[in-house]
């Protein structure tokens, strides 16, 4: 029994690689190299780890961490979806419910079923653990435009207003992190790398 | 002093995407692609969660999360050491404690002190979470050696002993991950892409 689930489990691990092909919009910090959603996955568990101790309120931190590591992995199917992108919906398409089902079902029944009910859990984003979570995969993009004067914001036309909509979020899993991210955010209008408005004032 | 925290963890949180561009020697799954540190911590931080029942004795698992997903971050100065690299010692050189010093003194005191010391348990191999933690860094590599027919082992002449001397660590950690692994490295010298010796048997 724990060979068969070793067996399931390896399957698992191997079919995960994928990750690291999938492609986001962001750049690397000071780079034009686009990101990977499995970089990208590791960054957000080093954030939510150094991160955890400005979260509104007490969360598990293990339980953060798995959803950030897991929460891409139905990308592998399904595809990045641009967090900008007005034309597709974000939350829990069927197309990746199906992708969950797919990938997270090559592990042992009990286990697929709790990394599902985790995944679930982060894109419902109403646990404490969610939006901390959440807080966390808005933070890294924000400073990452910033340290590529205006990233995907300029490539894209992303005005303030979205950006501050978006972003806002943060607030749900820490108010002192958001302080400090709305404060990047004003200052990178000031600086001229966010636009007021989509229009280009 | 909140805030002061803070923005010492975003100096470190910028800092560390420079790990996305330390190239290690293997290649990821069925690829001829070079991975980067980012991407092997995560994997590994998968696996660690994913595997972790398998491991000998009861482990807290977010330590070992932890320690994978910061073990490489020294190499961010000191650059990768190739595993059969033997002109190069590989545990705790003099450069990887000074880095350490300098990357992870970039956090508040106290979370740096942590990190280093989650480090310095990671490289000595001693703690059962260490020993778990060890085993995922062997098995990731043998697996996608064994998808790249043979991979680094073909590449760089590494014979059946050296990969049996380094990858039995991965017994300490997990008596029936060893017995697998055991099985694939066997397999591997059957299957021709791994020599019974480097003259070339």
């Amino acid at each position: 029994m724990q060979t068969e689930d070793l067996l399931k489990q390896i399957e698992f691990i191997k079919e995960i690689d994928k990750l690291k092909y999938i492609q986001r919009r962001t750049k690397l910090f000071n780079s034009d190299r686009n990101e990977n959603d499995a970089e990208h996955s590791w960054h957000l568990a080093m954030m939510a780890i150094i991160l955890s101790m400005h979260s509104n309120v007490e969360i598990d931190v293990l339980k953060v961490v798995k959803m950030v590591l897991i929460h891409d992995i139905v990308e592998i199917d399904a595809g990045d979806t641009f967090i900008y992108d007005t034309t597709k919906n974000h939350v829990n398409t069927d197309e990746e419910r199906v992708a969950a089902e797919r990938i997270f079902g090559l592990l042992p029944a009990e286990q697929a079923q709790e990394l599902i009910a985790v995944w679930e859990e982060f894109e419902a984003g109403e646990s404490h653990e969610a939006k901390f979570a959440k807080s966390m995969d808005r933070l890294e993009p924000l400073l990452q435009n910033v340290s590529n004067n205006g990233g995907t914001w300029q490539e894209f036309n992303v005005d303030y207003q979205k950006v501050y909509e978006k972003k806002q979020v943060i607030k749900n899993g820490s108010v002192s992190i958001w302080n400090y991210a709305e404060k990047l955010i004003e200052e990178s209008v000031e600086k001229g790398i966010l636009k007021k408005d989509s229009s280009g004032r």
